[in-house]
């Protein structure tokens, strides 16, 4: 029995809420339950220096979590003078996830930077701050798109990317933990797919005992289910 | 004519919503026209150590702005390593507003922190940060009278305290100044009052002419009509 | 009862030593009582990269405290890794006030940074800084003129500015509040005005209980009195 | 055709010598091909802070690479300031993946910090790290056991633990990439494994198209024998 | 013939002015020819956390140059987050330059601080500092006498302790570089000595090409008769 | 009796091997006793900004220790978010020695960076580096002659260089301390010395009493008679 009272294979309740934003290019606010990531994706006519010259553009991320977005007020990385290493760790993976679908060289010398701020944490605030961003950043292109900066066929977006998390909680493969649960759960593991089904990476961790490769097989298939259900709310909230 | 269309006398829309987060003892958001600030009161039963020994609590303040709240997006403060100059002087503000209203011996050894932070910025962000502040850290210490934690009867918060900017606009003074306002405003000054119509802080800065002493009552008298208006929003808010 | 002896409206003995130092093009060292302030202007021919292009030239300001300026020791900002938020405060509003009377356009593209270095400190270090840095802006532009770099008859400084606080000490408002008085204000203001007596700058914070109106314009009287004895020995010792 | 001439299941030469340091509790040189790093196991009287009280003890890593281990030089990350991104990505998994096999309850009140420091790089320094971490920190628990300082029969580490990576290269799924094959590798995962065979952390990322079920599965089973193998050296270099 | 028109064992004017701080237990300007220095002895009693328990004392300096102490205006070490190399070499010699002749025992467990600022510089401002630094201490140590915190007739200072530079300048050792001596000097070398003439510290350095031990004899000969002239001055100026 | 065990005037066993980096242009592992540095030479075909323009290269130095290079753990510089003045002072004083005998106009537009890397300490590792760092050094400008980058016959070496520690323990003078020696010893001292035996650098500290003329005199002989032992190492080895 999950503390959430979901099904093993239920994710939570996902809503999206689109163009929150009055200066970014795309946005959306998601909330996964009571996660909820802000993703903002922000276009600049500037690459980074080591990119110079190679007529492509670039697409990074950063993450963030405010103060007390969490249940105990985390001390403010701006203060602390340094981001930890488990925020670095999350933005590498957002800005890998967003990479994996994009057409750099179709983009031009631009760059478009997402930020994923998680406004109130409970759990999965890596994987919504990817299945946002892959909002914003899409909201992005479609405005650039509107203002004639890039063809209107141009595909600068191969494909969706998503992602969910799974778990082995008391001994039972379940989608999609929140805090409660992950913070119990023997196995932790992170999913980026692609919509047709590529695995972008794939991230799993023992938290106690090691886990064996049928269970690695169960909470793979828990994410591809979890994953197509985003993906319909990606498009369909898009196009709304 | 103001950008806003407004009159010399009229501030913003301003909405307050309260109870915003799952995790802090006390929170709002409040919006001022499109300035958007999130408020979260923390309360730790520990105070900072020169304090210690003196019976009292301590109540400060921390301010911060997404990275795209803003038209162009600026750099992440925890990336820059440090906050910048303007960071500080915000908060350190809106911690001296606080405090000017809190009776600390009467709080305990305790300490509240409340956390501001802008998701979208058209000015004003400190004045309303002080306002919604205020909200947060009044809800919190209401979060630890229903517990217990202070006597029923025990009066921590002496009074209101809110916030509003005014400015020389085009050679007129008017009330409130959203960004594009401020960015052509001949001076620029903050005001926080109390409930009692006390001046708690004011700060005028000339960013063109020099201002003269009329000028500056000319402001003063708006700021009092627009702080008025926003003690009435704090506790209609607060009664529903 | 001042604890300094002062009447209320008695500023403290000002004394200013002009061209203190062998490299810097202007430079002063002023004493305000035991509040001693070495300020000096450093010339460059070059710009801030934001800048670039404008035809105009920057004047900024730095502020910093030796250590042992204080009753107790400080540590040292370098040490910290960090410079403090009431350091960032204060150097604003020092580069804010001088800006307030530079024709930046008619400097050209040059910057000048003034350099306050408080060698002692007894209250008031941050308007002893203004009033001393005006002289060593004006002094490093005569230098400047002397050498050719700008016409004979070119108007840089529109103005002089000078500042002084006020603050409300045992009941009574008071000007130039040294240390002592300083910590037992109720309330305290810094002013800074122009030669013809504008308002550049006004901040004003109760430490204490909010302040009237009434109190506020008190306040005001008594820094025009002030900063009009500063604005003539700025320009007598220069006649010297 | 692999260019390291290399077959799909063939990882690289390793190489492991114990005792390498006159200090260090426990310690070992480990070289696969020329990827050569230096474990060293510190032993310390003290646990962090927020394991106070808890008689347990704590295992910890840390990662770093001399400036010229790389084809071109790095710049040293003590003059940068701080650790990149990736250095504690690595360093955190480095840890994770020792405290999966470590009862540190057993451990008593002490800390053991693991040193991977990367001599020379050629691809795999990660998984090289942990397979040789395990080695200095089995030598440093056997170091306690001779003295004394844990009984003769306690049982510190419940298994081994050991890693290596694979890869799709050339649309061929690889074990244990080199630095020029990871450079043009599809897609690249590391495995970290234990002796009886459970998965401790599984990172997999499609450097260019996403991957399938299929390969994740064919990475394992490369994983799986490789690791089978640094299982073998671990013990019987040890027995030497 | 030297640029400062000095014979090659004359030393600068030298003239010291104690207690210049209204604040710390002892200081001292010291001006050697246009080097200016200002030491500040500042007491606390408390000591460095690995000095607990050992019933000594400890006395450490740092040392610091204004921005505009030299030509050209330097970046302040406050903004740029962190001590320079060449500072800090200068404020540890400074340190172990004063406890090579200080009784730690003898101290108490107190720690004196000796703070070496630089107004104005041109040249041997480590030495001018170690020079100044004996008088603060020395001052600050009376200062402790005469209020009873150590005993009448208590030996804390073992003896004085002085320094001064000096170089090869066109082929030939000459005693105490000024900054346009020291820019063109073949060897720089700088002397710490004791009242009774022993070394506490040399360091000599090959700018151009490597000296022979001839002339670090003659250098050494030089050293000494300048600080034994320095070291009247001490002590001279204590008496009056 | 030293508790190495050897005569006052023989130094430890010194071993070099060369070539031991892959990547590097120059490297060599440096063994004097229980002192292990690896030192490797790193070209870049580019200089300094501040060298632009004056047709010359430069030559620099790093050092850093493996946090478990000494008996107790030491804090990772690059965790501690900068270098110690230690490392700063020693990397400074690495690079100057090397300058000394480089003709930096001879080596054209270009820099090398020379890393001294402690893998092991045991007192001496400054010594140790200075005379390694030359190894690499001239090891990377052979490389680059045999690549036709130099003239066949330029000389961009001037000579060879080298250190050593020597000390007076227990009141007698010794050649090159270990580091149970260096930390009793009353005085320390470093010299840096040419093949053509000329000084580059001398640093002599007072641990305990100052030490006289005589004994320095006894110092610089003893490491007259290091350095030479130590010149034919370097080019014995290079011969091979």
């Amino acid at each position: 029995m999950r503390p959430s009272k979901r099904t093993p294979d239920q994710k939570r309740e996902v809503s999206i809420t689109r163009n929150v934003s009055k200066h970014a290019e795309g946005s959306c606010l998601i909330k996964s339950g009571d996660t909820h990531v802000l993703c903002t994706a922000s276009l600049e006519e500037r690459i980074p220096p080591w990119l110079r010259g190679q007529n492509r553009g670039w697409v990074t991320a950063e993450y963030g979590m405010l103060p007390r977005a969490t249940g105990d007020r985390m001390r403010r990385e701006s203060q602390a003078g340094k981001q930890s290493g488990r925020t670095q760790e999350i933005q590498r993976l957002i800005g890998r996830s967003l990479r994996a679908i994009v057409d750099l060289g179709a983009l031009g010398e631009r760059q478009i930077t997402v930020d994923c701020d998680v406004i109130q944490a409970d759990g999965g605030t890596r994987t919504a701050s990817i299945t946002g961003a892959w909002i914003a950043l899409n909201d992005c292109i479609e405005w650039m798109r509107t203002r004639g900066m890039i063809a209107a066929d141009a595909v600068i977006l191969k494909d969706q990317v998503a992602a969910i998390s799974c778990g082995i909680y008391a001994g039972t493969p379940v989608l999609d933990l929140d805090y409660l649960e992950d913070s119990d759960a023997e196995t932790d593991a992170n999913f980026v797919m692609t919509g047709k089904g590529g695995i972008v990476e794939i991230q799993g961790t023992a938290e106690g005992e090691p886990f064996s490769e049928e269970e690695l097989m169960a909470l793979l298939a828990l994410a591809k289910k979890g994953i197509s259900e985003l993906l319909v709310l990606q498009t369909a909230d898009a196009a709304e």
